[in-house]
């Protein structure tokens, strides 16, 4: 008799997402006359930039010819995105990566799903907590993570780094060493960041220790303040402990067409073993690549109508992140993130659970964010909204919440 | 110090179609006046049909309107796609198949790749021999497949079941029974496919063992004669013990947009834990949707304009079959496959291996195949073309491999 893998078996609860939006389903169709306002899940709202449709339909074009059709992509993703990347995001910060470095695929969640695959299940993972889930969660499923103790809600294998207001919402080296690091930032959830000295500092931490740091820059185009890397290669030693994902999804509203990319300099190894060459092996065997319109729609990004047009975007959701925090400010909130993030972080008030207070912000003004504690136990207290919303949303979610 | 995933180590070579693709280009690069004609991967020649290009158009222009805009998508996919697939492939087969039990992926590559991670490592993996590598790989990195023996080319865990030209390339049920059983009907690398008797005994035997048929049905829409089944759903007891992977490439041309999906009936247990569960908590997890507009692409292939194109299409790719099939016999090649599939297979001549052969025709006249044995031991003395390319490359060829 066939057996499944137990470890998918021991995660407590569904995806956290898929959690909310159940909840919220119910509550709509037990109430179908309320208007209900989504700053949860961090979903784009805004249109495709012109320059991004236009190239979508040229490539259309292109798939109705058999001249200029497209069947499978080659196993790294087309070079003309490939190295539309390398010379963007890498060669004009000044950064060390060859297009032959960078792997496309359908978006971050795959990769920072898919990575961990190509270690060890003896690696030792240390995260942030509060943390996006999806780290945690696939490396329970590949059973690295020991068990879980539902009273304190942590994997007994797990590093957590708590991210407080104590400490700014920055990680602290950790006392155990890990074998492998997530970090993201800007932040999710927490919408914080670190500075390019504090980021030197991990990265000569896992230089040191041989850990590998997993670094997801999904939000890197929201960086507005100085000081803060937009990419961990800007680090010295970043080239032999640093994988990095990258995603289309926030600086250019690509949530619907997936694409995403991963960072692996061929200096990173484990011995003689390098991980590129493991990626590359899993992406060739497990995957088949972007769609070719989408990979052209990727490369619109970098054109500078795409450039321009993705700026007024970007400032835009900012607009929306400053006008909550600022109106949570005024309704007497703490709040943090929104600065160099879409996300705004939030204490909960009179000593509410995360969930208690998301089912108190829907039943009483319709409005949905994401509880803390579904980011990890050191979330609980806090609560997420996004900046992804409209304009008119978010300022109407703020009325709401002023009422309260 | 982190380690790797030491099951990658034990791969052999890299990936099949890098392997020829990388031999191709150097074949090229030395000898750039030569024309080469390309009947090696399955991957599709035909532009994508009108109906496709108008709902991709129009998909797109969708994507430009916030009022139409789409994000992130549903877990399982749009419902408007899976609700075709359950009619069309189902429902008007007698089969019962609802549409939440279908999964909407980028492709039967990347679904062929994950579904084992769902499955205990323990479990004991049948294949045929030969097989889509895929099969075989994916399991080797997860560790499921024993030690591997270069003499042999086996893996000490894996049951191999021959399909040789004495058996008709049609497996036989194992000596040693398996937890997991892939099949592959129309068969890729053979084109032989078998009925639905013969599919209805390994439904039989998968429920009385206890093991899991694993399906994959990307070949159907190229099953031209009756008796032949399209789908594993058409046997009786097929939603205790099958799993069906569906693929757009070939029925449709996706290779280069990429669609698939899995299906995963509702009764399919193990103990009291259903797979869908597993399936759904993975898909929610590790990967974010197919884009929109692909999906939108997916859904106009159900279409009755996208239907009466893509007949057509086939048709054209099946007259390439025949020519090649044909042309082989006529020129005293021992040949199968090409009436229910768009692959052909045949024996070597003079006792060449499978890649001496693949060397003779590529230098000697410039087409290029796929080794047999690439495909697993017993593929070793045979070659498989593909019907894929132009009518016009496909006539080349043959007058070609006549000459020699």
């Amino acid at each position: 008799m066939f057996k499944v893998n137990d470890n998918y078996l021991k995660l407590p609860g569904s995806y956290l997402f898929s959690t909310i939006g159940k909840k919220v389903a119910a509550y709509q169709a037990a109430n179908p006359e309320k208007s209900i306002i989504r700053l949860g899940i961090g979903d784009v709202t805004q249109p495709l930039a012109p320059a991004i449709i236009g190239s979508l339909h040229h490539a259309v074009d292109e798939m109705a010819d058999a001249a200029t059709f497209h069947g499978y992509a080659p196993d790294l993703g087309y070079e003309f995105l490939r190295s539309a990347i390398a010379r963007n995001d890498y060669a004009n910060r000044g950064c060390d990566i060859s297009a032959d470095e960078i792997f496309i695929s359908d978006g971050a969640k795959s990769d920072s799903g898919n990575i961990q695959e190509i270690f060890s299940v003896d690696n030792k993972v240390a995260v942030c907590d509060p943390v996006y889930p999806v780290y945690v969660d696939t490396n329970v499923m590949a059973g690295r993570t020991g068990t879980y103790d539902p009273k304190t809600e942590r994997w007994s294998d797990v590093i957590y780094m708590p991210c407080l207001a104590e400490n700014n919402f920055a990680p602290e080296l950790p006392k155990e060493t890990p074998d492998m690091i997530y970090l993201c930032f800007p932040n999710n959830p927490t919408g914080s960041t670190i500075t390019k000295d504090q980021l030197q500092e991990w990265v000569d931490y896992a230089n040191r220790v041989g850990a590998v740091i997993i670094y997801d820059a999904a939000y890197e185009a929201y960086i507005s303040e100085e000081n803060v890397p937009h990419t961990i290669f800007e680090c010295q030693g970043a080239r032999t402990c640093a994988i990095e994902l990258k995603s289309f999804s926030k600086n250019a509203g690509f949530t619907g067409i997936r694409l995403g990319c991963t960072v692996i300099p061929k200096d990173l190894k484990c011995g003689d073993v390098s991980l590129h060459a493991l990626w590359a092996r899993r992406h060739g065997t497990k995957y088949n690549g972007a769609p070719y319109i989408i990979q052209r729609a990727g490369e619109a990004v970098y054109s500078d109508a795409g450039k321009a047009q993705l700026r007024e975007q970007v400032a835009y959701y900012m607009n929306n992140a400053k006008t909550i925090l600022n109106g949570l400010r005024e309704a007497g909130y703490t709040v943090s993130g929104g600065v160099n993030a879409p996300y705004i972080w939030l204490k909960t008030p009179d000593k509410m659970t995360s969930w208690e207070f998301f089912d108190y912000l829907l039943e009483n003004v319709g409005v949905v964010g994401t509880p803390g504690s579904g980011f990890g136990p050191s979330g609980e207290g806090y609560f997420r909204l996004t900046a992804f919303g409209s304009y008119e949303n978010s300022v109407a979610a703020l009325e709401r919440i002023k009422k309260l």
